[in-house]
């Protein structure tokens, strides 16, 4: 079991087109199961995850976030919210940690089930976290992290080797 | 394959208390393999790794950050710090998904190899931030994300169940 956990870290790949085929409620929820997961500071869990499956709404999503490929045959677009009223009170913005490792999450599990997925950032960037807001009619205290679609692959994008030994320093930087 | 990287993901614990015993160089290396195995906004890898092995350092982020658990018998504490020179110049905050990502991968990695390691977070607490770079001596635009204490587990944590169903919401919140 090992092996095939971290050979599934080291092999996962973004990908960014897919056949338009549906994924099943199966694996949605093994998806979902998967981000609930993470680990959260304090174990404050402060997500909410947004599904959309829509066809209007990629396509909408598509329109307003060319870059998030919702519109390249994704058969759902998963979006990590952070729910900043089950956050640290005093350290609200703990919530970008906890989501951003569930969704990493979702990464690692779409790959390991064969569906393909890519991260596309909304927050920090204000601009597109308040339209993605407006578009999906979220509360203030809802704030999207990213958009993930997830699909069956069209394309096997090239695994990147992106080790660097200069980017570790023992002790000392 | 498919099956046990997502078992990996579903059993992964914080583990908080450690043998003593040292890890390998080479499972330090997957590990941080691993790490830079994530993906990052735009491609960037603004990234860097502290590994603090050294004992009387061990000690002394256990003292300024008990919650650390560097003191429990930690091999190693692995510290993800954020590059900012190699952030996305117009948005350079969002190196904070990108450390999260590869800190998750540390812990997932982890788990897979029987190792035992747990997230304690630092940024964005400005104050264990910026004491955190003082005590290692970083300069300002590396700035630490959490600190990841490594070993050979002493505890076997109980693992939570996190499913919500009702954190899930279709097309619309």
């Amino acid at each position: 079991m090992q092996k095939s956990a971290i050979d599934n870290i080291m092999t996962r790949v973004s990908v960014r087109h897919f056949t338009g085929e549906k994924i099943s409620d199966e694996q949605l929820e093994q998806l979902l199961r998967c981000a609930m997961a993470a680990p959260s500071a304090m174990n404050k869990q402060p997500w909410e995850f947004l599904v959309v499956s829509d066809e209007d709404m990629l396509m909408r999503l598509d329109e307003e976030f060319p870059y998030s490929r919702c519109g390249n045959g994704a058969a759902v677009a998963i979006i990590p919210c952070g729910n900043l009223q089950r956050a640290i009170s005093t350290m609200p913005d703990f919530w970008v940690n906890d989501l951003s490792a569930a969704t990493e999450n979702i990464l690692l599990a779409a790959h390991a089930m064969g569906l393909g997925a890519v991260w596309t950032g909304v927050h920090p960037n204000p601009e597109r976290a308040q339209k993605l807001q407006e578009l999906l009619g979220l509360p203030a205290h809802i704030v999207p992290l990213c958009i993930v679609p997830v699909g069956i692959p069209a394309e096997q994008p090239e695994i990147k080797d992106k080790w660097d030994a200069d980017r570790i320093h023992y002790n000392a930087f």
